[in-house]
């Protein structure tokens, strides 16, 4: 990358430098030489160390028309520059940026029981949350930012509020899956959101990263049960890493899913987690689990059918749903806690990293993903 | 009534007695003169004193093809006599007849979270528990059951899982109320289900029994805002009375209800109630609450569309979607204090008693019901 040249002293001044664009939706993103405009007023410019390629990426990049656009929103960098009025980071500061922030005075972010942050929630139109403009260009036409992050660049600018200082200590090639709806958010699923107990039968339908962080948390809170569901066989295996006691082929089975699992948990698991995405897994789950006080936990993105349908008389006998962003994590408040429960071997991340590759490879992490081979796969900036 | 001749001392015999038997769906009941059976084994046999009419009756009336039958699932009465192996019950004691049981052993039982019973809960095919026989007869033709209860004769025999005694210094014209989903099932919804917080804010969609019972629950727990929504503008002056602090006539309306509430309640509200037996609402209900926190629970029992819909962002954004049958009350655990509460004015049944007729004037009470002019019907037996 270059600076341009610095007419007053301190202040940032545009940085180009390279980051993977993608064009046209589903097309390999080529690595393009883009201008990051210094950050404004409550924002940070952060140089990316590592980035993580998820699902959600893909699934965007495959479907999304707000284009050209930088991807990547699971990411680990160093503060490059600090905009006006910021006060909680400095240059060099070791950082998490996060695709949902958290405003810290809102009804949300003061409540105990959301991190829904409605100053610094998702962003869904790829623009900056303070002025509605981006901080990316080439040849000065603006390029697009992706859930408030675009990690898929050496420099990118977010706001301050969606950004968490992290112990320097901390590996930001590990770390970096914390950043997002994956290692962190699942883990908060089991914990925040159905608040597993020790004892507890769980079913995860789905055992990507998200799967198998809900594994990880149910194993860590004392879940006695835990039956995996998913049609790659391939991940019989690897679940048992994270604590998925029973696996079962969907595909293999030859009476519907609710049934096989009521009948190995006793009359329905106490817990459900639907982890692919599919509206009409989140009914499954929901048949699958007890009546009573069996909870359904939805996580996915579906791609197809937005509408979750599901007969009245699963919820009149007792059962609930429920859904989640990022875990009922609130990023600054939560993750360094989770970091430190990594640092003190608490939680498992290293096992969710499959791949390493370097950040000019990043179409092939694309096709890693996509091929289902993956769990997660870390880029690596030029140093 | 008459007994059939004593053949065998303190051997309970055939009682004919009057009930109104349903012949045809939604047709007039007719007072008829109807075998009622002995009490089999851990059942027992109940001299019904007061019954009132719950809109499932009349929903189950006017769909069912489940005849002749006898309907009437509110009641409270007098032991009568008691089958083999009853220890519970003894002739002459107070008894509410419930349609869901307690047995007392089976997994949802010994759990401290279900009230759903595995052995003696919600009965549909019209029949006992134990033997799946009836235990009604016209001139040998046998009468179905409703809801293990039939409590729209002057005998009726249940299993003694389905029954509650009672102080019988308690009022069986107003206790009776108790014994279904309505005073105490939706009084469960506040503060079972949801667990309505002092402070909260809460939307309640149908301003019957079941809706008013919701809200005098709410109140209890200290909600601050409880709104209730109705088509019904006579609605507005008798719900203040259980706690509605607003009323909101839908029809009324000129943008969409959530809209509404969400301005009203800064955002939606901390818990929403579908009181009315529509899918749809349960779909209005949910966008009416917070994100983050919002809870909805559903209470109704729709007649038309059967499916609850609602898009995945609803859940993702951090709200719940529960149900619950009878409240979350197992029945012998927690009745008599419900009833202690009432007893010591903590809790209101009065208020809901509207109209009060004799047992053959039942046909009237339908009419009543169907009509919208009444909460709760009493119909009393003849001494």
């Amino acid at each position: 990358m270059s600076s341009s040249s610095s007419s007053s002293f301190e202040q940032p001044q545009v940085i180009t430098c390279k980051a993977a664009v993608a064009w046209r939706a589903g097309e390999p993103l080529v690595m393009e030489e883009v201008e990051v405009s210094p950050p404004q007023p409550l924002e940070i410019r952060i140089k990316v160390v590592c980035t993580s390629l998820c699902r959600s990426d893909l699934s965007a990049w495959e479907s999304q028309s707000l284009l050209p656009r930088i991807f990547g929103h699971e990411a680990a960098g160093i503060v490059e520059s600090i905009g006006e009025g910021v006060t909680e980071f400095e240059k060099g500061d070791h950082v998490l940026a996060v695709f949902t922030g958290e405003c810290g005075s809102c009804r949300h972010c003061i409540s105990g029981k959301s991190n829904m942050c409605q100053v610094l929630g998702m962003e869904r139109k790829g623009l900056m949350h303070s002025d509605q403009k981006t901080r990316f260009s080439i040849k000065g036409k603006p390029v697009y930012h992706y859930c408030a992050v675009s990690s898929f660049s050496e420099y990118t600018v977010v706001h301050s509020g969606c950004a968490v200082k992290v112990d320097p200590v901390a590996p930001l090639h590990k770390i970096c899956l914390l950043s997002c709806g994956v290692a962190a958010g699942s883990l908060g699923a089991a914990w925040n959101v159905a608040d597993v107990q020790k004892g507890s039968s769980v079913v995860i339908f789905g055992l990507g990263t998200v799967g198998l962080s809900v594994a990880q948390g149910a194993k860590l809170r004392g879940a006695t049960q835990i039956i995996g569901v998913d049609i790659n066989p391939a991940k019989a295996e690897q679940a048992k890493t994270f604590g998925v006691t029973d696996f079962i082929n969907s595909n293999d089975l030859s009476e519907p899913t609710p049934q096989v699992i009521k009948r190995m948990t006793g009359g329905g698991a106490d817990f459900s987690f639907e982890c692919v995405g599919d509206t009409g897994i989140a009914t499954t789950a929901l048949q699958s689990c007890s009546d009573g006080w069996g909870m359904t936990v939805t996580l996915g993105v579906p791609k197809v059918k937005p509408e979750v349908s599901a007969h009245y008389g699963l919820f009149l006998s007792g059962k609930s749903l429920k859904g989640t962003l990022f875990g009922g994590w609130k990023p600054k408040s939560d993750l360094p806690s989770l970091i430190e429960k990594y640092m003190n071997k608490e939680i498992m991340i290293d096992e969710f990293v499959t791949h390493n590759l370097a950040f000019d490879e990043i179409n092939k992490a694309f096709d890693l993903m996509r091929n289902g081979n993956c769990l997660r796969c870390v880029l690596h900036m030029p140093k």
